[in-house]
């Protein structure tokens, strides 16, 4: 691996994104890219009792399916990367028991997903494993009431807030296995807080995370956004995306043509998701199926997928805190 | 790298642990291990007014000093990876956000310093890196009152219950800068869960996932206890480690002469913690304190640290769900 400048790494072992799976719930079904997606759920609760359980069994269910499409035994997978929303991470626990792979958690809110594919692909690098899997996901009904109300509230919900993404998302990387789209280079993300305390308006408190860590990137590898067919962040909604268009700009980076943000793009404006979609598993399904669809069919050549997380916790943002975020780059190519 | 067996791992870089620092809690200064701790802090809230934002200045601090300890200053060091109990990890969020040092979150409960150490060594294994701090930590009072009762309520103690360790360890990898002690091997754990759904009993619930790792170590290096001058698991407690040296026995591993449990070492009998400590904290302080000093001046040649993680949520407890459990192995050699 190659250190470029000062947060970026550029990986010398050919890493194949050998298959991407996403599974959602029917809301994100009914959206624009209900025909990327491998799998719609109608019960969001799965056939289990609770929506905790509904989400663990999502987690297993897509999981499983990805090793399957890629063809390979559970054996065969050396290692499981990847987290969720829920405190102490239990879907992502849960699922490692059920599957029998050597596991390691990983939280980093939203931004888990690219967080997976960075400590994967660093993994298969030394060339002591073959074959990792990288999955995060998020459960709108788990989520909102761990976060923030009780589902029988019936809250209103503020103009600037987002809808946490029903789905799981998992990619198969392999350095053994061959296939058309490579993880060549990533960004790890530095925690970037810019004093926002309102726990429903992530957009613009992840916004400037993902301006850090983009223009990162861009210094590293001395690029623009005119180098890449598309710049994906992960769930800045509509307003977070306008924020960091307007701080990119700043930074003079002009992301008109090629930017889209996998949040604004996963619902419909007529679906009452206000600023869009959120979660740990929005960029993780967009990622597993519209961009890797766009990859393997040669519309995109390369695609910067930034996911961005607000780690914001209840209890000290009811002590007065703020929320505290991160943004994680990878940049995926077609050979 | 190289793989050994089915979830070992060898390192072929030379990847020393340069600096091993630890700061605990005045309870902890006052049990068995004092005089090896770096800091005492008398006052666990370290002036703040949480126990929260405590636990966040002692992870600040301690994290800052152990670079500073290594020599280094924060931008040489490459990547922070590391967590801790809070839900979220907000602990290592801030701390993050203080030492603007690229990061990645992790939660694996309280095997989150293997955990760590692991993730940190396969980054410089890769060549990429020079420089990673690993750090995870806890509080007794923050753990307490989000796992299990408000500190007020006064409960009385289950006598099979341990105590959250009060402190923060880190370790400073590098493979540019040498010392005695060295990174050697790993092994991830699998998650495993015995049915075990008292949360107060966390020892009987992760003794059977030490068990696993370690057998899969002994099994994958085709080695035994004798090989190693000293085994020490995580957190397990006084119970814990009987039934894990229970467990070990049926495998045809006897114990009774070079194990420890940092949990059951940290405290004096007579300071009322029942079984021991526990806690990210307990093996993270107990490995930048005892073990490496004990290693640096020779008398252990080679030591297994098997951090031990009881993957509990509150949310899922208390609808009927067990606890899953973790445990990952990492080999320290001297030189």
């Amino acid at each position: 691996m190659i250190k470029l400048g000062k947060q970026t790494y550029q990986l010398e072992k050919d890493i194949s994104v050998v298959t991407g799976l996403s599974l959602v719930g029917q809301k994100e079904g009914d959206g624009p890219l209900k025909r990327y997606f491998d799998f719609v759920e109608k019960d969001d609760k799965m056939g289990e009792k609770t929506f905790e359980k509904g989400e663990r069994h999502m987690f297993v269910k897509a999981i499983s399916s990805a090793i399957k499409k890629s063809g390979f035994s559970n054996e065969q997978i050396d290692l499981y990367v990847g987290g969720d929303l829920m405190n102490q991470l239990v879907s992502s626990n849960y699922t490692a028991e059920e599957l029998e792979i050597p596991f390691l958690g990983l939280y980093n809110a939203c931004a888990t997903m690219t967080e997976s594919l960075i400590i994967g692909s660093t993994f298969l690098e030394t060339g002591g494993l073959n074959n990792v899997i990288c999955a995060t996901g998020s459960h709108f009904s788990t989520a909102e009431r761990q976060y923030r109300y009780p589902l029988e509230f019936g809250n209103q919900r503020q103009s600037y807030a987002q809808w946490t993404v029903t789905g799981v998302g998992a990619s198969v990387l392999s350095s053994v296995k061959k296939s058309k789209v490579k993880i060549r280079k990533f960004t790890v993300g530095k925690v970037t807080d810019f004093g926002i305390c309102d726990i429903a308006n992530m957009g613009a408190a992840m916004a400037p995370a993902a301006m850090e860590t983009l223009n990162a990137f861009f210094k590293d590898t001395n690029t623009t956004q005119k180098d890449y067919d598309l710049i994906a962040t992960g769930d800045l909604g509509k307003l977070g995306s306008d924020i960091f268009k307007d701080l990119m700009q700043e930074k003079g980076y002009d992301l008109e043509t090629n930017y889209i943000d996998c949040g604004h793009m996963i619902y419909n404006i007529d679906q009452d998701t206000l600023q869009g979609g959120s979660g740990a598993g929005c960029s993780a399904v967009v990622l597993n199926s519209y961009i890797l669809n766009k990859l393997n069919t040669g519309e995109f050549k390369n695609v910067l997928l930034i996911s961005t997380g607000a780690l914001m916790s209840t209890t000290v943002n009811q002590q007065g805190d703020s929320i505290p975020c991160i943004a994680h780059l990878v940049l995926l190519e077609v050979e």
